[in-house]
């Protein structure tokens, strides 16, 4: 099927010409017959609402993830109808445009970036795991991902060979990385939940505010002279990371040390940062890229790559890239993403819910909500459609969430008893990563985390009747469950792409353009006393 | 006044003897005057709708605090209107109450905790700043906040005198906070915002997850034979720290190292941990301080006294103090705490918006919403009333945010241009911290940080028209904007301070009992097994 695009140029038509631009989802006749199921949504606290059959019949599995969704509430007719949703918006035909190279980042009939989105190909490099557009526009996209890391290996090759050092000839132990936005909060989500896999004690910081004293307490706690600095910004231009750079080579100047011999770009080939006369080294990154989808690209490649070597690295890549061909399965009951996104516009479109709550239990998760804040946010925090019309219906969710158990020990009050209701995503494992572990009261830690993900989806779902209405908990809170064995740097692979494809799923869907983002570029402007025209 | 409560032990009446449990806000007076004002609430978007006399007039100052609120949906009437609600409500004369010890956290005809609610105390220990309720039946909190802080002035004394050290005579540079939930969000949040002020580069870590992987990578980085532990619990049986506790004993164990002259306690007054025999030094906690409002006790301030010193920590306790005296403004246009309360009950009772975004301009502010999430939401997310009723009307909204600039390169997106209107708090200060700065392109980055935040703050209310559909911002974005000169340990016990009242006015006037948290004691329950009955 790659062959058909070969040379295209076609905006977001499918193969057999149709426009999915067109195609508003308010007005599907699954969107009609959504809006009627949804009058009176499952009861998920009604006696024998959940049965062992019915948690049977809702999960599905790929990737090493099993998702269980009994504790959504939903019917086998709701989830036929929002299967019904998904062919009439063209959801899988997209997809698939979207992975083949077609310009999808587009508002037609106005000034937009214009562009192609192929964060897939930074993954889209193992020989084994086949491609099914091979010939098709992303093939400039994978020689160049391949390409670059190449690149990566050899200078990874060459700072744990011991060539590559400081100018005393010792070896790095730590990397600052400096960028903000998607070159900030993707990569850091990424390298804490793989810090127990670091090689050699080496450690990852990161510099991303404009706020001066974060540069001042990130370098105040360093050897410099064992510090590489990785300085990430697209356009070469970010006006928060070259402050921070500024910073950053004033106190290596300060400590007599040579910022040549210590800093590392990751940018855009041509732009005002690609200058090997100021950098050790300079890895690319594309424009069909967007910054909250980088984090398989070089942006997470070189801190990553540093900080687990470049075999752990590239089990993270097998991981996406094996989510992004699963992506691709035309059964909605067992294409995990989209499911996923269905079950999410199903409490955003029809249940009228704006929020979700993401809740992993794994203190290595720790910071993956709030990459999946900005990814979805940015991504799905939209007002128009694709062909700049005013968005019928509502669109992305507000995303947020902190790791259980600690929630449980906070916010978890409003989730159970509040008028408001929050649907959450839950994500476990039924393995810690330290695999360090002790019984107390008969069980490990790792059994009490994992016991707790799972009595807190029951609660939520079925609720708990008491004669003390202080202690009565309404139930019918709608939840899922996302669970592997382990946080490896494969799994956490598949975790990311999992999300990115439920999202460009829901964008797709909702028929906005998922790949922009209008609304934070006024913020750069204004922070440079200038106006959006 | 104080002495109107000497040994009562009425409940949650005032002293004409009404009973404000009894008021339900959506039957007031003032309450239909608002819904009647929300029908056309003030067009920020229109021509000159944002004046210098506006901005001027809705702005408000305290305790090195500015208050800037002409960027909200209000009018003088609405302003109006919303103090005739907390008259109404009896914001005023209940918050009174529960300053001088009234047992307000109960609910009448259940059975319920039937506490007093007095975090005020732990900061009440300056005799140059008056008590309106010095013989009031919260004297006897005050008195044990005194012993205790005296208590840890002579510990502290001793761990910088060097008499207080480990086996071999070496003083204790780290300590590990072993906590979850109140014992872990606040003092960590607070924690972080003084780093700059630490003493002799001491420095504390945070165990909190039952996860054992959060245990393992914490004392992983440590040399345990400088460190101090530690452990807080208020009953002395929470699970999680229980384990952690154990888990991190092991570990000093099998480096060959006496816990009893490493590992600290904060507990109740005869709680299992309370055993001399197994702790260095033992710190009280009391049943009348939720953990969430527990910062200021001795939860928080172990170890802030340990990082930063008795004396500037005590700092911290005056601007709380402070704060707390000034909640008790008779004018609502001059009471920030009930103002921003009000403002926030416009918003999510009025306009219908369900969430609250905190926006920190400063680093140092990295963990605070996360604080605000579960003070707020574990205060508010609640569905009933002081009388076990079902409450009519929304309670505490969804708490979220990340600090900006960072938060502007992420979700600003969603909330410049989506559909869903989220109101935000900005928190910003004119200074930095560490006063290491540096001019690019003209300007500092701290003017840059505060550039930022103003220009947001008009941005979203205001927006931008543009012909280009995806450039188009549609503005009316209710925001605040909360400024101090810079972040020290006493704005920041000022602006804890004035979170903490801000959520106790919103209870007391949506008439929900702030200060239990039933919602959370379910998975507390299920962790072990068992059922609530």
């Amino acid at each position: 099927m790659g062959s058909d695009f070969a040379g295209s140029d076609f905006a977001d038509r499918d193969f057999a010409g149709k426009d999915f631009a067109g195609v508003e989802f308010t007005k599907t006749a699954a969107h009609k017959a959504l809006r009627a199921l949804a009058e009176a949504p499952h009861d998920l606290t009604a006696e024998g609402a959940l049965t062992p059959e019915r948690i049977g019949a809702f999960q599905a599995s790929a990737c090493g993830f099993d998702l269980l969704y009994s504790t959504q509430r939903i019917t086998k007719e709701v989830l036929a109808a929002l299967g019904a949703l998904a062919e009439e918006t063209g959801a899988l035909a997209q997809f698939r445009a979207l992975m083949a190279g077609v310009k999808m980042n587009r508002i037609e009939g106005h000034e937009s970036e214009n562009r192609q989105v192929l964060h897939f190909a930074s993954r889209n490099v193992f020989d084994d795991l086949p491609d099914p557009f091979d010939t098709s526009p992303a093939a400039e996209a994978v020689a160049n991902a391949r390409r670059e890391l190449e690149k990566l290996r050899g200078f990874l090759e060459k700072v744990e060979g011991g060539t590559l050092t400081n100018a005393k000839g010792e070896p790095f132990t730590d990397m600052v990385n400096i960028g903000i936005g998607g070159s900030d909060l993707g990569p850091r989500a990424l390298y804490l939940a793989v810090v127990p896999f670091s090689r050699g004690g080496r450690r990852v910081h990161f510099i991303s505010n404009v706020d001066p004293d974060d540069t001042a307490q990130v370098l105040g706690g360093l050897d410099l002279s064992r510090t590489l600095v990785n300085v990430v910004s697209k356009s070469g231009s970010t006006l928060e990371t070259l402050t921070n750079e500024t910073l950053a080579r004033s106190a290596f100047e300060k400590a007599g040390l040579d910022p040549l011999r210590h800093f590392l770009c990751v940018t855009g080939e041509g732009s005002p940062m690609d200058n090997p006369e100021r950098y050790l080294a300079t890895f690319y990154m594309f424009d069909y890229i967007g910054g909250r989808y980088s984090a398989t690209s070089m942006v997470g490649a070189v801190l990553l790559g540093f900080a687990i070597g470049y075999d752990a690295f590239s089990d993270l890549l097998r991981g996406a890239r094996e989510m992004d061909l699963h992506a691709l399965t035309p059964d909605v009951t067992r294409n995990l993403p989209l499911l996923t996104a269905l079950l999410g516009i199903w409490n955003r479109n029809f249940l009228g819910l704006p929020t979700l709550a993401v809740l992993p239990y794994s203190q290595g998760l720790i910071r993956f909500a709030a990459h999946l804040q900005q990814l979805d946010m940015e991504s799905n925090g939209k007002g128009i459609t694709r062909r700049g019309g005013t968005v019928a219906g509502d669109t992305g969710p507000i995303v947020w969430g902190e790791p259980g158990t600690n929630g449980q020990h906070a916010f978890y009050q409003l989730i159970h008893q509040s008028r408001t209701v929050v649907p959450c995503e839950f994500i476990g494992f039924r393995q810690s990563q330290h695999g360090s572990d002790l019984e107390v009261q008969e069980t490990t830690s790792q059994q009490k985390l994992l016991a707790n993900l799972l009595a807190q989806s029951i609660a939520l779902a079925t609720g708990q009747r008491s004669a003390n209405p202080n202690k009565y908990f309404p139930g019918n809170r709608p939840n899922s469950v996302l669970i592997a064995d382990r946080l490896t740097p494969r799994t956490l692979g598949a975790l990311l792409a999992y999300y990115e494809n439920k999202v460009a799923f829901q964008g797709l869907i909702w028929n906005i353009n998922s790949f922009d983002q209008e609304g934070v570029q006024l913020g750069k402007l204004l922070a440079l006393g200038k106006e959006i025209v």
